[in-house]
């Protein structure tokens, strides 16, 4: 029921991009300009954001390798080559390498990525509670890494030895428990390795399906350019306002499932935050663990879980951290309801 | 059962007041000088907090027009105007203004605030699951601001749309799910619009009322003076030690329920700590959430539940958040249980 | 099954120690020479922590007094001194010192502590639920103390008068509720008397004893040594690195319990991570409270809960913060299960 009101909601995306990029962009003209290459944005000053350019870069509807990236995390999962053992037992196996690779991680924006399999983060890898899991990882990078994985598994295979540049080594448990769990690199300096790009969600199904869903991943995570211990650039699946500029399309009533996680170096929490809706977070993503019906949950590092929502009326529902900086440096986005 | 102590608890009270006013007054002596209009705190060393002066402003029990905005909003709720539909539904419309005020949020000290309705924290919106609710809102503030509600509703009704200065716009929902709501202005730079003041509590009452009690509505939040993005005074409810000089008066064994919420801007976290006594915490508060029993809870930007205690001695008990700095910046105050 | 891995466990525990010290080393020898005493570590550059030194004082195996304090401090509870009253009731009077103390910190480095009876944290109390409890409290130390006690008790009881240097005081109450309480000093300002070292864990035990089990206390806690208002180091009981040299020893699959609490000053949160296992979380050690099973929970100051878990297989089981900065900084230990 608008009255006065002038401003369409496609507006008010580009404002908000628009806003948002004012704010990145002078900020990097300012801060790290050694670090930019092709940002052009004009920037605003802090009490005239209401007239702010709704043409700017941020709104270029192009699909970037940045955004493409983070588009194909959303809902890519890795079950590895399947294989059945003599026991009956059904053998995973993933090829991990870990690679030095730039990653765009804001429109025309760069950062010297330590990765697995390219990506920032790494790929999601998916397996069933009671399968065998081997992981061949490859050290094709420049600096010693390993892949520590959360779970219950023999301690030898977590991940704290590192592996060599050129050197291999291959990770084998069965995996338990179900749930959400995580992995990341676990080479000292811990919040370096970590930082660069080595981590990614790792799910393991219960045996009993889940309910049919629309599956989401997201990785909540940081970028510092300069170096200065404090991220410059906030995003989920490594890519700035990845889905604001192209929401997420899902079904009205349809059941959305998120397997969210935060694996930001140097803040010590980030949150997650939906618009005009509810949802339940399962913590670990086990149904016997408290859940909780709300729309703002944090998780500190390494903490992770899974969101069910349905979506009751059509339109356009923002999803951001609840801290606002991280927000507006690029952790925001949009459901689009239809 | 006290042997050589010579210091009554009303001394505390002061020492209390005066050591916090003592870092505080040293602090914005140092640092933000400019903002000062009237503070003339003596200042003490790191090292003689033992000795501090008995006799201050914090101290002064007159009641301020920043204490008298914080003691109003601690017990009023906004029901709006209420008319009754066609079927049978209850309707209730709410005037909000939002307006540019300078609020006291310490004694002498002012802070340029946005508000809505005049005060920081806005007014306490409150209704009952299943009712229609009609904002009226009126933009008198001299930039783009909007209301952001948290709950379930059409998403063209979040409050993403920046209302710009002279215009109107009516947010028009049902009330749900039942709960504790929050509400706030969502115009970009998000981080500005949100601490200037333009936030709220926003309860949604089941429809099988509570149990009656003692009810106080408490928003957490913290105010930035010279701009650094760091707060340099934290709050419940606009005016730093509220209840340290004038504390909360309770009734022995009495039902107690706090609808408590976290709007600190620029902080991840803030906390509330309750001396001598637990509480049951039910967050977003609702039955069926988990609840907790304790005397600590932290709360993420955004986050929100209901606290509910029953005091069985008499006495003074202090609460304030369990991050020290907080506290001693404003976060403190006492209950009076008689 | 390592391939090309020339790496053993036992190596890495160097490379471990190597690397954080190298982290810990550079920075002491660039921010805060004046406090140190004895460290000679070689420093490491930002890029060659794979070539790091495998021999230096971190993996030192002897027992410093900073090792035994953290060691004494995980495995043993003050029981106070136990009498019956007339009406049947245990009473317990625990005798507390505050005295200041030089606390080895980390090897070689020493800490002007504030202490309750010379350990940092201070002595764990334990008692049963219903005990009659007096804590009798000399203030030894040069500054103003008290022993604000998280419980439920009468608000005269709850410390927050100071007792100047050279007077007593004596704290008496009905331990309540069962669970895990914390106590620390509460006189102001509140952050200094905190971060002195002026706080522990305290167990009210439940009527019906918990089910046998091997048990734990760790408080974690931060050192500012340069009064910068960050923390330097961190730990567990005190010492810096105190279980990766010397690790905890367990049974395979016997019950492990561990009071764990967070005291850190300056930052906001504190948070435990268990590689290659799950354990059960009870916030404020309750049975009422949910529960969860992960292997990863955070804490504000102030919280406290209890972890209960098994280890089914041999080896080592590091834990640590999950904030990379507080595990290189010395939060980080290992299980040895056996």
């Amino acid at each position: 029921m608008s009255n006065g009101d002038k401003v369409s909601r496609r507006d008010v995306l580009k404002i908000g991009s628009a806003g948002a990029l004012g704010i990145t962009g002078s900020y990097f003209l300012n801060q790290i300009t050694p670090f930019i290459t092709t940002v052009k944005a004009e920037t605003h000053g802090k009490n005239n954001h209401a007239k702010m350019n709704h043409h700017n870069n941020m709104n270029d509807l192009s699909k970037t390798s940045g955004y493409k990236m983070a588009e194909r995390l959303l809902t890519t999962f890795d079950y590895g080559k399947v294989s059945t053992l003599p026991n009956g037992q059904t053998l995973r196996e993933y090829e991990v390498v870990a690679i030095d690779k730039e990653i765009e991680i804001a429109k025309g924006i760069k950062f010297p990525g330590w990765t697995y399999n390219g990506t920032i983060p790494g790929p999601t890898f998916r397996c069933t509670e009671g399968d065998l899991l081997r992981f061949h990882f490859t050290n094709k990078g420049s600096h010693p890494h390993s892949i520590h994985f959360h779970g219950i598994h023999p301690p030898e295979m977590d991940g704290i030895v590192p592996i060599t540049s050129g050197q291999k080594f291959t990770y084998e448990f069965e995996a338990k428990p179900y749930g959400m769990q995580i992995y990341h690199c676990h080479v000292l300096p811990l919040a370096r390795h970590i930082h660069k790009g080595l981590y990614g969600n790792f799910i393991i199904d219960p045996k009993t399906p889940r309910e049919p869903a629309l599956e989401l991943n997201m990785v909540m995570n940081g970028f510092d350019l300069d170096l200065d211990g404090e991220n410059d650039f906030y995003t989920v699946n490594g890519y700035a306002f990845a889905f604001m500029n192209h929401p997420i399309r899902v079904k009205k009533d349809q059941l959305v499932r998120i397997y969210l996680s935060n694996l930001t170096e140097f803040d010590l929490i980030n949150s997650f935050h939906l618009h005009a809706n509810y949802f339940t977070y399962y913590p670990i993503g086990r149904k016997d663990n408290p859940s909780l019906f709300t729309d703002t949950i944090m998780q500190c590092q390494g903490e992770r879980g899974i969101l069910e929502m349905r979506f009751p009326y059509k339109g356009q529902y923002m999803f951001h951290a609840h801290v606002s900086e991280f927000a507006e440096l690029g952790w925001m986005g949009f459901f689009e309801v239809e």
